[in-house]
């Protein structure tokens, strides 16, 4: 491929750019803190996202209207509260819990490595999350996006291929002019299969250090990367 | 009104943010001396940008099914090309001449306004621009904006209520958690019937130095100022 062709980096965000579990984590510290409580929050973090897919798919198969990732973070939560012994709680302080999502925060390359691609390409998101929810999270992060896409506007979870197609028609350019950046094979795959060309960043601890994930078959994608800056080293940046 | 309550800030563009008539006449200085003509650019600039209006009210009324900006300033084009003289030109070059519109320059103030007001607001887009047209225009200006919203996700071309308000409901505020800001009075009596907060800048050199335009009757808006710079410091940037 030429590297020229590529206009666009469109980005998935929750794993890639920002360390959700080690965000609700910190989060969770200070709730133990205010709340003399020894909760593990990196098993609920672990659990509150496991929920994520199946809900997730039940809006994908028709199963649920169109829902938004605060909703079925909510639903998710919901699931889960009584197992880690938290009751009780009022809906201003489960509204609290949901948006902990809108403030996570980034790997520590991450903002250094999008500013520096932003130079060179625009710089999508390409997340499940909706379009408030990334607004939120780059003000905490300073994540320096050009432009929110992903599901929202397409009005279809990854990895349907509505989401990947519809952010590049909003943009104006041929699938081929973007190229999908994720720490995740699957999201990759379905992001080629559309005909977006495919950047991977690897990020071990996604899951924490006591689930390291290994990089493995990865030979298939345009670019592989061990951290944004990384990235952006090898995309001339 | 408290000026905390604000939680966005939305953006007119075409003459708010960018010159677009200067923009194209420094476009058009080009084409004079590459083609060894002596077109008015102010004068083509002008009388394209009067399409405006009317191509897009035939998409309000519904005459024409959504239609975006790049295609109503073809419509546009086509209709003034003979009256300056320029004929026979191939598909590439009209298309060059619609994408200037992509590279317009912000008002000298704009960039450092928007940067100022970027660290206490979110910065979004409320144009009628698409947002292919956006997010490229501000690669080529280098507008901080941190979404772009306006007509295209809105379906909704302004002054309609309906481009607005599905921006509030995008970033998930409430109407009067955003503030519109505008040089055009219509469009701030606009987004003051659906509750947003208003703040006009006057920009006296939109329509070129023989039509300066006069600032009058703006007491009804909560903010007004004379440069994106003004408007930083009136609300606390």
């Amino acid at each position: 491929m030429e590297l020229s062709q590529i206009k666009a980096l469109t980005f998935d965000v929750f794993g890639t750019v920002v360390d959700w579990r080690g965000s609700i984590m910190k989060e969770g510290a200070a709730w133990n803190a205010a709340h003399g409580t020894s909760i593990d929050w990196g098993a609920f973090a672990d659990d509150w996202r496991a929920q994520y897919g199946p809900q997730m798919n039940r809006v994908r198969t028709g199963e649920l209207p169109w829902t938004n990732l605060d909703e079925l973070h909510r639903i998710g939560l919901e699931s889960i509260l009584a197992k880690y012994g938290i009751e009780g709680i009022d809906e201003a302080t489960k509204t609290h819990l949901v948006r902990a999502w809108h403030r996570l925060d980034g790997w520590p390359d991450s903002v250094a490595g999008l500013t520096r691609l932003k130079e060179k390409f625009i710089l999508a998101t390409m997340s499940n999350g909706h379009i408030a929810l990334m607004v939120n999270m780059a003000k905490h992060a300073r994540l320096p996006w050009d432009v929110i896409l992903g599901a929202e506007p397409a009005k279809h979870y990854k990895p349907d291929p509505e989401t990947y197609l519809t952010g590049a028609k909003l943009l104006g350019l041929e699938p081929g002019e973007c190229m999908m950046v994720a720490a995740h094979a699957s999201d990759l795959d379905a992001a080629a299969a559309t005909g977006l060309r495919t950047a991977y960043v690897h990020r071990p601890l996604e899951y924490g250090p006591d689930r390291v994930r290994e990089t493995k078959n990865i030979e298939r994608f345009d670019f592989a990367a061990n951290s944004m800056e990384e990235l952006a080293t090898k995309l001339g940046c």
